[in-house]
Formats: structure tokens, C-alpha cells, sequence
């Protein structure tokens, strides 16, 4: 699909990437049929080929690359250092997979690649391999041209991403000066919709709890103490139903205290993009959609703080009936989190609550298990302004901003440990079934994909140098 | 333990059971022996024996003994019809037991009867062979000593109690001829208090339900969906928290409407009784007492309906953090009810209820499992005048009447089909460990009641006759 290069002359780069994309899908289809599932120790030896093969690739693109052993799976670095007045560059992407099963739901094996609709399908080939070689391919395109980039470039491709990332941070903290950058660019996120490129702007952060009853010493029998003796699963229910007030808002002391209020140019922005509320319920399966009164969907997912129960637990939950009144009842509770909202305060602040509306006759306890901050970009500066110009050019139209609801620690990792801005800029589709059976991504956004970073590459080296 | 019968002269029958005591603690324990687990197949043959060996002690009494096969455990039948002009009273008991695990926690082993501080340990002592076995005895002393009881009995003992009596409505139901009686007597709960004797005056009933709530149609990423997607497990915390007040009334419309306010002669009766709350706390383990405010623990306990969460069940729940936000949440939910409710209008009440509160954006739906009336005696007559009587001499104390918070369905069962009122009389003590390890029955409760129900037969056949 070229239509969205019209119009302007085809740049050395471009031509490159279109008289190579033949092998260049050849190569990917070799990546994609690689199975390498971080999650399964069977395919460790998998996994381990996978890594020699990326590093293979980064030197096939004209960088020095290396296999650095982890206790869990390898991480791949690729360097070329040859501008040394210009700023560094870190990309960042993964080489493992989530595991194929359930095998049976899949239209075409999980790591034979296949082509229907445009779509490439294969376990990996959106989540995140096809990504991640594009920006290969296009440091490549550079270096195969001009035998030069405008910046320095350094690859990083973990192994445990979908394990978690265990022994990425610990990496980055050890190999600062490896990888010591000026900007990070990340390619594992989808755009908003087809043909609408989109920079990621925001993520959620998150404090996960577990809430617990404690009432009678042993399960009583509902029938010889029921009456007189406090019921911990209903003191639990009483205390989680104060959590919201009817609007939907979150009726914790100070919850919204830290909460950045968006500019009113994100608001704006975020009305004008596609969405249709109707289409997302249908996709939830929920008979009608909830939540903040006052705030759209999109505010509603990527702006504004939730609470919700991810589990509960007490007493008898098998068929049929068992008389019993609990010892015990349980709940998984976690919060999103937007900016400036963190993790420790957020604790206190539901301590603080469960302890003030817990009933008489139970004991409550709070138990944090989880947390990370929230994210957002400061849209200015060369690695944005470069991002837009490289975006626009190569979607024929310019990028809109989207947030996330979700959480991507790493993001946080490489702000905090680099000291650099961190660009999210991906080329999934929503639908793209990246954790599901028939993952796929767009063959025409690989193809634009790399185009899109070939340019941003220029586009870089200028706005790095005026700014 | 003789001084409870000093004053009188002893009768023949008192005598009688006092010369054969030795004899007759034997035949006990060797009842005690068999492992009759009505639950666990591989005791089906001592079972089996068990129903042999109850059938030849009745014929011993002196009446004529029949074993009635049942698609489970056989009901035994022993009957005494030689006065043909006087009432008939049918005595209930069980000779199965529960299980005896977890062993290790017994000071002696289940089935090898041992006497300590006065007490018979052995699993089935108090529940219900012990009580089962006294009846028989006290047939034995009118048979043995006189030839002859002043009114007809049938006695019935099952051997399916502890797994829900199952043939045993359909086997009454069958039986109406050769159960008929006009009066029921079963032996098989505990006095208020050591020396106490006690006669149960009232059972709550029963409406046991599943509560559902659905929401999305599958679970969904706490990060993509949380916020805008209505949460079916908070939700169930919201219906639920409706469910009572702040003073622990339960607040569903009509829920007391047909609550039958209890005489003040039986609150004031209960008043009396030697009822400590902070024994009672400490017995629960709950930190504190909580409840219908406005009622007394054993009023909460008797005569008062409850509302309780049996169990909770939603989303994620084992270790850790799982960011899911659950497609659906359950609860069991039960009520315990008291005269003149009924679990079928409770099930109406509860639907209107939770089909108002449920909020929008789930769908939540009550499903019905289990029901029983409640039962309240009615004190009058011949039957409790003789039970007075006969307990205030064998004790030499009044007996108090008590209620049972729980449920007792066979007392509902005999009371429909034959059209006869029962008498709950018992001589178990609290803390006798019923299902637990180390169950135990007093010996002094054992020879008490022997000759507590043998003074009954006498006192029944005289207030029979003038009432």
C-alpha cells in the first residue's frame, strides 16, 4: 500500500526497504518461527536460538552486537557509536512470546507464519518480533545507504518480557554506561486505529492490595451462632461497598489529592479520535458501562484513578449448600493510578480507611502485594518533535496522542536509571489478539513501521541538533 | 451419681436400671465398638451390624424388632403395642456416627470406649447412640420389671442422620400405618447446662441461596477496561452491604413481616438461664459481639431471623497480584428463620430485593438451594406435662425450656405426615464435642436419663388418660 507516500519522492531509504522487503518478510518469517515461549523451560534451547538470531540480525544491520547471559533468559545489545558528537538513541524491544495455547483456536499454526487479509499471523509477529525487527531493518536501511545514522543508536532486546522482566532493571543498573542515551524509543503498543499513527503519552501506575476479615477463630455453624456472632465475608462486603460513592468516584480520604488534572488541549485531542462507546461495551460483553460520572470512556481509562475488587474469597464456594459462617473472607483490591498519584501514599490512604469504616467484631488488615507509578510524557523536545515529523510523513497524516489504562514498568525503569524521555510509539491494531489466539499484525504497518523509523532516524538528527 | 433421686423411694424400674447398670454400660460400649460411618462405603458391613445389634437390643427389651432396607442405610423398627386402648409414642433415634477424622486429635481411639472425669469418650457416645440406647433401656426396665408399658411405643432408628437422612421422609411417608403415633419423642441435643435438664422448644428454619452477579463476559485486563467497566464483584459487595442496617436488622422489605414475636413467659424463662456472653465470645474467638441490636445473645440465637454470607467467590484468589477485572462474583447466602416465616416468601423478598439494589451494568441472579421451616413447640398437653414431670424427678430440678438456633428437618417431617407434636428432649452437654474429636457423653447424663425416660413412660400413661 503506497498510496501514503504519494506525493513526495521516494527518499534512498524508502527505496531501500521496498527493494529489500521481499527477503526482509522472509527474514521476519524465520524470527516469527523461532517459538521461543520465555514461560516454558522446554523452550529454553528455542529461546536461546532466538537471541543468536537477533544478534545476528543487529550485525547484519551493521551494529556490533552481543549476548549477554542473565539467570533467566539472554539479553541482546546492539551498538553502532559512529556519530560522536550527536546524542545516543536506546530501542528497546522483546524477543520472547506468550505461549500459543490454546492450540485449537488458532486459524493457522502459531509459528507458521501466514499471510490473510494483510495480516501477518503468528505468535510474535505483533507482541513483540515484528516490532522490534522493524527498527532493525530500518537502522539498517541507514547504515546500507549512507554506511552512517545521524545519532547513535543502541538496541536492547530482552527475553523476559512476558515473564515479567525479572533481570531487566538490575541490567540497566549495571550496564548504565552501556546504555547510557539521550532518548529511549519503545515499539510494543498498538495505534488507536488502522491508519491512525499514534504516540502512547500515558500509563496508569498501580497499587495492589489484599484486604483481610478476620472474625470468629474457626468457621462457625450458621445456625448455633448465627445471629450474635460478626460475619467477616459481609463485614468485608460492607467495607469494600464504602470505597466508591454513588457517582462512582472514590470515596477514600484523600484519594484524589495528588490527581494532575489534564490539560484541556489532551481533552480536546482525546475528542477527537475515533471511539465509539457502543462498539467498546459490545467488546466488553458488559450489558451497560459504568464507572466516574462525568469523565468519557477515554477519560475514564486513561486519566482518572480506579478501585477494583480483582478477587474474593471466604467460606464455602462449592455447589450446593453449606451452612457454614466464615472465619475468614478475602479481597484482592488494586488501584490505577494516574500522575502524580504513587503507590505508598495510596496505601495509607486505604490503611486509613479500612480501619475507619471496618465493623465492630472483625479484625481488618491491609496487605500491600504490588505497586509501580503512574507515567506521562512531556510532549516537547527534539525525540517527540522528531516522532510527529517521521509519523506524519510516513502515515500520509499526523499522530494523535493516546494513553494507556495499563501498566509497562520498564518505561519507568529507563526514565529513572537513563535520566531520558521515553517515546512509545507502536504499530499494533487494537484486535490484534497480542496474548490470544491468531496474533497478527499489519503487513502494511511493518512495512510503514519501518519506513516511519527509517524517517524518524533524520528527523532525529535534526531536531537533536537545533534544539 | 445417686442424690438426685434422694428423697423419694426408689421405684422397681429405678431399681431395675441401677442393678443391670453394670451389665447394661457393657452392651453401650460394645454399641460404642462398632464403626457404623454412615458416610464412608468401606464401613457399610459394621454399618450394617450396627442396625443387626440395635434390632436384637429392642427385641431383648422385649418388642417386636424388624430391619427395613433402604436405598442407603437400613431403618430398624422395634414396636410394643400390648395396650391397645392408650396413646401410641413414637422415640426417634440414629445409630450411625460421624466420621471420627481427624484421628490424632483423639486422647483415646474413637471406637474404644474409655470413661474419664465421668465422661464416656467414644465417637457416637452423645451423637446418638448413647441417647438412642438409654430409650431402649427404659423400655427394657417397664418390659422387664412389669411386664408391660402403660402406653404402645415404636421406636425407629435410622442409620442416615449424619448424611442428610435422605430415605427417611419418603420411608415415614411409606410407613404411616406402622409409624402412627400420637406423639413423637427424640432424644438427640444437649441440656443448657450440667444438671440442667432441658427440653428444646424451638428450631429455626432455613432459605439458602446463590447469589450471581455477571458482568463482562469474560475476565478483563484491570488496565485496558478498569474504570469504565462496572465491577460484578464490587457490585456483589454493594447488593450485599444493603442487606443489613447499621443496627444489624436485616433490611430487606417485609423480611420480619411474618416474625412471630416470642411470649414474654418465654423471654422471661430465658432470662433465667445460666448464660454467660463473655464465655460465649471467647467460645467464637470473634474479637467482639455483634447482631441485632436490641436483642439478647440467645434471643439473636432463637428467636431471631439471620441473614448470612456462607461464602464469597470471585475473580482471582490465589497468591500474589493478578491485575483481572473478574466477569462474575458469587456469594451463598443464608437466612435462618423463625415461626411463621417460610423459605418460600423469604426467596421472594430476597429476589424483589436484590433485582431493586443490584446497580446497573451487571446482571445479578438469586438462585434458591435449600429451605426449611422453623419449628416452635407447643407446650401444652399431655406429652410435655409427662416430660416435666418426669425430668424434674429424675434431675430433681425443673427442667427450663431452650431453643436451637439450627435446624432439625426430621422434627418438621414427623410432625406433617403423622399429625403429632414432638418432644425434643436431650441429654447432651455443651462442649461434647458432637462431630468433633474426642466426643463424650456424661455417664451420670447416660444413667439420668435412663431414668428420666422410664419415669416418663408412667407419667405420659397418666396425663394421657385425664387429658
Amino acid at each position: 500500500m503506497d498510496s501514503t507516500t504519494s506525493g513526495s519522492a521516494k527518499s534512498d531509504l524508502t527505496e531501500y526497504l521496498d527493494k529489500n522487503y521481499s527477503r526482509t518478510r522472509d527474514e521476519l518469517f524465520d524470527l516469527l518461527r523461532i517459538p521461543s515461549v520465555s514461560a516454558k523451560s522446554e523452550h529454553n534451547a528455542d529461546t536461546a536460538r532466538t537471541a543468536e538470531w537477533v544478534r545476528s540480525a543487529l550485525e547484519t544491520a551493521g551494529m556490533k552486537a552481543t549476548i549477554f547471559p542473565t539467570p533467566g533468559h539472554a539479553i541482546v545489545v546492539g551498538e553502532w557509536r559512529g556519530a560522536p558528537d550527536a546524542p545516543t538513541v536506546l530501542v528497546y524491544g522483546h524477543y520472547d512470546v506468550q505461549p500459543p495455547e490454546p492450540l485449537d483456536l488458532w486459524t493457522s499454526p502459531p509459528f507458521e507464519p501466514t499471510i490473510r487479509n494483510g495480516n501477518i499471523y503468528a505468535r510474535g509477529s505483533v507482541d513483540d518480533k515484528g516490532q522490534l525487527f522493524l527498527h532493525i531493518k530500518a537502522i539498517q536501511a541507514h547504515l546500507a545507504t549512507r554506511g552512517k545514522l545521524p545519532v547513535n543508536v543502541v538496541v536492547i532486546a530482552e527475553g523476559e518480557e512476558e515473564i515479567g522482566s525479572d533481570n531487566l532493571e538490575k541490567f540497566i543498573e549495571d550496564k548504565k554506561d552501556l546504555l547510557a542515551a539521550e532518548a529511549v524509543v519503545i515499539s510494543d503498543s498498538a495505534m488507536f486505529a488502522p491508519r491512525q499513527p499514534s504516540i502512547l503519552s500515558s500509563l496508569r501506575g498501580l497499587a495492589y492490595f489484599e484486604l483481610n476479615v478476620k472474625g470468629p477463630s474457626v468457621d462457625l455453624h450458621s445456625g448455633a451462632y448465627g445471629g450474635a456472632v460478626v460475619n467477616p465475608a459481609m463485614a468485608l462486603a460492607k467495607i469494600l461497598s464504602t470505597m466508591h460513592d454513588d457517582n462512582g468516584h472514590i470515596a477514600i480520604e484523600g484519594f484524589y489529592d495528588s490527581v494532575r488534572t489534564w490539560e484541556p488541549a489532551d481533552i480536546n485531542q482525546m475528542k477527537t479520535l475515533p471511539f465509539d462507546s457502543e462498539t467498546f461495551r459490545q467488546e466488553t460483553g458488559s450489558p451497560e458501562l459504568g464507572g466516574e460520572k462525568g469523565y468519557s470512556i477515554l477519560e475514564q481509562l486513561w486519566s482518572r484513578p480506579t478501585l477494583e475488587v480483582n478477587g474474593l474469597l471466604s467460606g464455602y464456594t462449592s455447589e450446593g449448600a453449606k451452612t457454614v459462617l466464615p472465619s475468614k473472607a478475602m479481597a484482592k483490591v488494586s488501584c490505577r493510578l494516574v500522575p502524580d498519584q504513587n503507590p505508598a501514599d495510596i496505601e495509607k490512604l486505604i490503611l486509613a480507611h479500612v480501619q475507619k469504616v471496618a465493623p465492630k467484631g472483625v479484625t481488618a488488615t491491609v496487605k500491600f502485594l504490588h505497586g509501580g507509578r503512574p507515567w506521562k510524557a512531556e510532549l516537547t523536545g527534539p525525540l517527540y518533535d522528531a516522532a510527529r515529523r517521521a509519523l506524519a510523513t510516513a502515515f500520509a497524516k499526523p499522530p494523535v496522542l493516546v494513553g494507556e489504562g495499563g501498566s509497562i514498568p520498564v518505561v519507568g525503569d529507563f526514565e529513572r536509571i537513563l535520566g531520558a524521555p521515553v517515546l512509545l510509539v507502536g504499530f499494533g491494531l487494537p484486535g490484534e489478539n497480542a496474548h490470544a489466539p491468531d496474533e497478527w499484525m499489519s503487513e502494511e504497518n511493518f512495512k510503514i513501521g519501518m519506513r516511519a523509523m527509517a524517517t524518524f532516524w533524520d528527523e532525529y538528527g535534526v531536531a537533536s541538533k537545533t534544539d
